[in-house]
């Protein structure tokens, strides 16, 4: 007999898959038992894993190509967040059988206009029939200089916290999405829906911005600055007015649709959060203007532990719930 | 307010998974974005991902320290056959809620337990929530030195080719769980199952072996060997004759409970068929000594395409399909 490759998996691995791992030598065409990667001189590798589930994550009827990308770019958020510059990636997807091949194909083809526009490629990974929802596995490997990575754990009292870009979009998309009527405009509709749909993760702010810590937004602000919180043993002060917020998120506060503190711990915008020296405030803006990126400082980190947000008149606010609990 | 952890996933991430990570310097206690990982002077990294999905890999009342151990193994088998030495693994657990924290528990105990035995370390990984099947993704990362890694791809005609260990016992052991009665011996029941369940992976051999290429039997001996003919653009000879079974085998197919080709194209052995020149054997027997494994000669690499397997009297065998077929 012959050692033919088994119906079905080996098959559209090649067709689907191997085309995306093309670029990548240490990827073997996808042929062998592990991928091979050799981090560039002086460069340690950072690696993460987040999962998708339908039905949890993304919906069942989502397109694919939308899937993808945003299966990829969770995971390059957080190499963003590490100051990593991408290099490769491991799909693991536990998909029902019969294979849906259309969706397989139109998945491989978000995967691929990202690979093109992150600078990364396929260089392994595991396919394996459930009979549950689609459930999608990714493992995003950067590389990022010996002594360079952003660690959570790395701030200082006093330091300045800033973020990036806009906060509290995503939560909007969502509440759009499962119908709530803002009154809002249908481009500003859009582009909230878009930010909860699609996140663009900061690499080239992570790479560039001199930050002592740095922390993506997934759970929310208030959650994820608490992390930093956290691993560095501090507490931290923002002020509410200082973070911030889309002509979108604006109009929705100002028609008392949504409330600062659903924004201050929506999850999904996947911004940076950071924090920085106070005399490295030119560094951090000259680095935001390299990456074409928006910075804005929003308070200070502490002594003492947890995230403090004051409103304009300085008296602390009451927030609830920092984030998403996924449990 | 304050920047609390969310309830539930980062209170049982620190109980349950952090002790996991606390030798390990680059996975920052699990509290950092990723983890960030150096491999030795001289090294590549070698980064490989499985999946387990229970009702399809595992059943639902299978002991949770079993099925870390083989969600652990299965990838490591991955490492072994690409010769690299393991370093770290990243976990990524879809799981529904509320969360079974006794089975998170015992399963982080299975983890302990074989990351004492592998010298590995959890780095990082992501829980999140589904509404089916525990579905389970390992990602493990190894280093090899550069120009060492076993590739499929690199086999010649002409180069023997080794198999360790002993071939079908873990198809054995799947037959007796369903039910079959083929008249072994208790202690060969057992040690049957205990192969279907608990791979032994072939690390020391692989790190140990000159071979050319290799490859680990996660499919069946003629599939997994079929990927080397087809990764190199060769075909494979083997004799049936010569292929190691287990007394508990031998007796099954002395009593015709199952045919030498069930043992071939059964799946789940984890041992390593291998290729080298002809002038090495003697290396390869040395450094099968030194990893204290079996290791038998069981046919030669040829021009031409596919694997054919001889009987006795060198006549081809017709053995119908290759492998487990995943979907």
């Amino acid at each position: 007999m012959n050692g033919r490759p088994l119906p079905g998996e080996f098959a559209f691995i090649r067709e689907v898959f191997a085309p995306l791992a093309a670029g990548e030598e240490g990827a073997f065409g996808l042929l062998d038992d592990a991928a091979v990667i050799e981090p560039a001189p002086g460069c340690r590798l950072a690696a993460s894993v987040d999962m998708l589930v339908e039905g949890v994550h993304f919906l069942a009827g989502d397109p694919a190509f939308q899937v993808a990308q945003k299966l990829l770019r969770v995971n390059l958020s957080d190499l963003a967040a590490m100051g990593a510059r991408p290099r490769v990636y491991l799909l693991g997807l536990a998909i029902p059988k019969p294979v849906d091949l259309d969706w397989l194909r139109d998945f491989a083809r978000g995967l691929a206009a990202d690979q093109e526009r992150f600078a990364i490629a396929l260089a392994g990974g595991d396919t394996a029939a459930t009979t549950g929802p689609p459930t999608l596995s990714l493992t995003a490997i950067g590389e990022v200089e010996a002594g360079r990575a952003l660690l959570r754990s790395n701030a200082a009292a006093g330091e300045h916290v800033y973020v990036s870009g806009t906060i509290g979009d995503a939560a909007l998309g969502l509440r759009l999405l499962q119908g709530a009527d803002m009154g809002l405009a249908g481009h500003a509709r859009d582009a909230a829906i878009a930010r909860y749909r699609l996140p663009e993760p900061r690499l080239r702010l992570g790479m560039a911005v001199p930050a002592s810590a740095a922390v993506d937004v997934s759970d929310g602000l208030i959650a994820d600055l608490g992390h930093i919180c956290i691993a560095s043993g501090l507490g931290a002060r923002i002020e509410a007015a200082r973070v911030p917020v889309s002509g979108a998120a604006r109009a929705a506060l100002g028609r008392g649709a949504v409330g600062i503190a659903d924004l201050l711990t929506g999850g999904d915008d996947y911004e940076l959060v950071f924090t920085a020296p106070a005399d490295r405030g030119n560094a951090v803006r000259e680095a935001a203007a390299r990456a074409s990126v928006p910075v804005t400082r929003i308070g200070t980190m502490t002594e003492g532990e947890g995230v403090s947000v004051l409103d304009r008149e300085g008296a602390p606010m009451e927030i609830g719930k920092a984030g998403y609990a996924h449990f």
